[in-house]
């Protein structure tokens, strides 16, 4: 796979789904996620990478899943499997602590807080699109949860949608090391034009691309 | 997994990529895609329900994968992994057999061809969701070819636009179990409403509901 | 034009941006709406319309414009004129009387609120298009404000999608009698299945189809 | 309205439905048009701001209504009032003079002709905008007819996904001077950054920015 040259005022960090509930512990989803996220260390590479684009002067977005609330879903006609289950089990209800952003990820100035996806994919039904064009970005880091789902469905969009992306493999967590081989070895290598490690990534983002 | 009910006005056929570069001996990927197409009979069993939705009068669809044609791609700043692949190997060029609907497949009267994708969801970039808006279809059964690419990615947007999906697990085929795995085991159980044979589709397609 | 006939479990209303900033007396853009909105009786129109909705059991939708919020489209690098407009007015303030809806318009539970949209149109961008699929709806009706811009553009794409529209004459409003007939002379008759009045339309939606 | 600042890399020229039946004497609108498009000089205008576009390595994007095909809309349930007229006068047929690009229109090797749109909108239901994404086109001029269906439309569009758009005054044309003045005068300056002359624009293109 190529090495990712990167134009930073092209670039941006695509920040998935930081919330409690998923990345921290006490959260509803954590003890699925745990052996993942612990075992490749992706909350540390997530808030290095944060950091280290914060400095790079890399736009940051982010992609938030439907914080629930009380009435949704319950007319609708349709639905899709993974919705039932977010349901079902209220996850990242709005207005509680598992519904918020942890701590490291809370958005600075400046930083873009797309909408909210009902389902999988960041840019489905939201403006995420548009906050790319509007700030002239082309090219995308995407890390957070979970790999199979909101990840390799985001990935799948920004491909289809025409960015240029680049995944970090162990910025991405989720509830088992199959689901991640599925997106690391069967999905991502037909859609991103990198997949990196947080330490490749890093290295690739300061030696920049004309 | 619930039973699927189909309300057969409301119900469409998708069919994704039957071309003969696909499918057909001879073609430029049948070579990759033999082991798991004779393996679990999947084009027979295309055909089957083809003939099955026909009979039923539910709606049948065919989603194409861009043909190839000289100067694509060549001027694009940005193209994904499989994007270069298909540049490269010239695959479904257009005019030629292999970018030919295998015979079993050429669409009849009153059947909507969609516009052909770049890159594997048949919904990116096509009109796709407006024909099956048109129509008053809100229930996709898809089968075709490839399953961790073409057939994934046009899952995860049939659910993501609003789309109840059915998959059926011996009518899709790819370049090895592993990729069949990956969509059948790992990501389609979120967005399909149902995962069924072949033989399990066709006795619900005539169980029909209110 | 042909007349309207409704099938009222697929049929939604759409109301389009009811502000108190647009149409409650103190509202930023009260004075300039107002010449307009009282000569066609816009307000106790779009009231009457939305009490006959949820009446007959017919599906509300809001759509509402983007509130404004702090730093909103200071990072953008291209915009429309309308969006500066929109920024230097600090119209639909987030957490204001103005960015809130009039009285008469507050949700009731059921009604969906689709996402805020940043430019005119009801669809770009936000979730109402999927809103709308999920719970099988192909027909809408349209009312609110402006005429040539929000109207106008949520028409065209409404049409777009492949809804089928019927838009209300005297429940939309807008800044003058000009632009009140491009919208309803010129535009509309190409993306609208029917243009009625207030007393045509109610007359229709008890006269319904199978 | 603020000077036009271009930058050539970041900006295409989009010529909207240059067919023979439009915009060639003996077209079936031919008769519709000629008024106007010969009272502004919009095809000699259309062909010099190609010509330009050429020589300045502007990058040229085709947006083509849908050619009328047999079969074509007979199996909607829904349609657009603009979808009947077009079913009923066949326009712009497929494989015939009035359904090709007048002569001085053929795209050349490098250009990009969009899919075919089944509306108004040269985006909706197409690829164009990830084109205008695969090459890094930021900025839009927009010419060809017709102003208050197509044009206004795709204007509109491009607003609402993100592009900056120029509209040229006299290199549109419709069915006559009151729908000119709808666009030209009340829709368009919401939504174009600038609405120039033919002769401004050239001057503006070779005055280019950073």
């Amino acid at each position: 796979m190529a090495a990712a040259t990167f134009r930073l005022d092209q670039t941006g960090l695509l920040v998935v789904d930081p919330y409690n509930d998923f990345i921290s512990e006490g959260g509803k989803l954590w003890s699925r996620v745990r052996e993942v996220v612990e075992g490749n260390r992706c909350i540390p590479h997530m808030i290095e990478i944060l950091e280290a684009a914060r400095s790079a002067g890399v736009r940051v977005y982010f992609a938030p899943h439907h914080r629930w609330r009380p009435g949704d879903y319950e007319t609708w006609r349709f639905w899709a499997p993974i919705q039932e289950g977010s349901a079902r089990s209220k996850n990242f209800a709005d207005g509680t602590w598992g519904g918020t952003f942890r701590d490291e990820f809370t958005p600075k100035p400046g930083e873009i807080v797309a909408q909210e996806h009902w389902c999988s994919s960041g840019f489905a039904n939201t403006d995420l699109d548009l906050q790319l064009k509007k700030h002239g970005t082309h090219q995308l880091i995407v890390i957070g949860l979970r790999a199979n789902t909101c990840i390799d469905s985001t990935v799948r969009y920004a491909a289809e949608l025409g960015y240029e992306v680049t995944l970090v493999n162990d910025a991405i967590g989720s509830f088992g090391w199959e689901e991640m081989k599925a997106t690391l070895e069967i999905s991502a290598p037909n859609y991103a034009r990198a997949i990196l490690s947080t330490k490749e990534l890093i290295a690739s983002m300061f030696r920049v691309g004309a």
